[in-house]
C-alpha cells in the first residue's frame, strides 16, 4: 500500500512538471507575443505561431497521463482534486497560448499599416499586465496561495476597463482620420485578446480555490463585460 | 455488486440528463442571439444575457456531480471515458454561452447606429451555421456518431473564411464612408464571436471522438487562423 502510495506521489509529481513546463511556454507566449506588437516585429510574433504546437503537444499529454493515473490510481479527494485541476486547468492555460497566436498573427498582418501611437501605448499597458497576471497565477499555483489567487481575480477588472477605452478610442480616431481605419479596427481585436487572457487566468484562479477548499466558486461573476462602455 | 452497477447508471443518466439540458439552454442562446442581432432586437438580447447565469449554474453542477461520481464509483474505462468527457465538455459549452452572450452586449450596443445591409446578411449566415453545427453537434454527441462528428468539425473552415471576408469588407466600407466606422468595428467583433463558437464545437467533436475510440485528437489542426487573410 505504502509502495502504491509512493508510486502515485511520483505520478502526480510527474503531472506537474510537465504542468509547470507547460506553464512556462505560454508565459513565454504571451511575453513574446506582446513585445513582439510593441516592436512591429514580425519575426518573433512568427517564433510564438510556431511554438503553439509544443503548448498544444503539453494539453494533449496532460490529458492522456491524467486519464491514466486517474484510471490506475483511482484517487480519491485531494489526490483526485489535484489530478482533476491539472485536467481542466491545462484547458485553460492552451487558450491562453491560442490568444498569443491570435496577438502574433494581428501583429503580422498589421506590418506596414499606419499606427496611433497613444493606442499601442494602451495596448502594450494591457499586454503586461496580462502578462504579471498569468506569471503570478502560475506562482500561486505553485504555492496553492488562496489569498493570492482571489487578489489576482481582481486584477481582471483593469483589463476590462482598457479594452472598453481602447475601443471607444479607435473608434473617435477612426471616424476622424480615414487612415487610421485598418490599424484602428485591430486594435480593438488586439485588446480583446488580450482581455480573454485576463478571463481564463481568473478560471485558473478558480481552479486554486478548488484545490485549497474542495469548493467551485465563481469569481468576478458578471465579467466577460466586454463590450460594456 | 450489481446494485452498485445500477446505482452508478442511473447517476451517469442524471449527468446526461443535465448535460442534455445544457446543451439545450445553450442552443436556444445561440439562436436567440442571432436573431436578436439580424432583427435589432434588444429585448431580446438582454433575454440571452439574463439566461446565462442557468447555462454557468449548469457548469457548475455538472462540476459537482461529476466529482462526487468519480470520487464514489471510481469508475473506470469507458465509464471513466462519459464522466470525463462531460466534465470537459461543459466548459466548451459553457463558453459558447459566453460569446452568445457577448454577441448579444454587441447587438444592445449597435442599437440606433447606422448599419451595412451587405454585411450584416454574411453575418446571419455565419450566425446560421454556427447555431446549426452546434445542434447538429449535440445531435451526434448523444448518437455517439463519430462520422458525423468528423463532418462537423469539416464546417467550421466556413466560418474562418466568412470572418476573413467580412473582416475585409468591413475595413473597405470603413475607408470609403465615415459614418460606418462604428458599426464596421462592431461586426470584426461578432463575426470572431462566432468563429469562436465554431473553435468550441470542433472541441466538442474532439470529444465524441474520444468516447468512441478512447483517443485524444485534434482536429483542423492550425485553425484558430481568425486573422488570416
Amino acid at each position: 500500500m505504502k509502495a502504491m502510495r509512493e508510486t502515485f506521489d511520483h505520478e502526480l509529481d510527474q503531472l506537474h512538471v510537465r504542468f509547470a513546463e507547460m506553464g512556462m511556454l505560454v508565459s513565454e507566449a504571451i511575453f513574446r507575443a506582446v513585445k513582439a506588437f510593441i516592436d512591429h516585429d514580425k519575426k518573433l510574433a512568427n517564433q510564438v505561431i510556431e511554438r503553439d504546437l509544443a503548448i498544444n503537444q503539453c494539453e494533449t499529454d496532460l490529458e492522456k497521463m491524467t486519464l491514466e493515473l486517474i484510471a490506475l490510481y483511482q484517487p480519491v479527494t485531494s489526490d483526485l482534486r489535484e489530478v482533476i485541476t491539472i485536467l481542466k486547468a491545462s484547458s485553460d492555460i492552451e487558450r491562453i497560448g491560442d490568444h498569443a497566436v491570435s496577438l502574433s498573427r494581428a501583429t503580422i498582418k498589421m506590418k506596414g499599416t499606419y499606427r496611433i501611437a497613444e493606442i499601442e501605448v494602451e495596448i502594450a499597458k494591457m499586454g503586461h499586465h496580462a502578462y504579471q497576471m498569468f506569471e503570478a497565477v502560475l506562482d500561486a499555483y505553485v504555492k496553492r496561495n488562496l489569498q493570492q489567487a482571489l487578489e489576482i481575480a481582481q486584477q481582471d477588472l483593469f483589463l476590462d476597463h482598457e479594452l472598453a477605452k481602447i475601443r471607444q478610442r479607435s473608434v473617435e480616431i477612426m471616424q476622424v482620420d480615414q487612415q487610421s481605419v485598418v490599424s484602428g479596427s485591430y486594435y480593438t481585436l488586439v485588446a480583446t485578446y488580450l482581455e480573454r487572457i485576463g478571463d481564463y487566468v481568473t478560471n485558473l484562479c478558480e481552479w486554486i480555490v478548488f484545490l485549497k477548499k474542495g469548493e467551485i466558486v465563481e469569481l468576478n461573476p458578471g465579467r466577460n463585460d466586454d463590450l460594456q462602455e
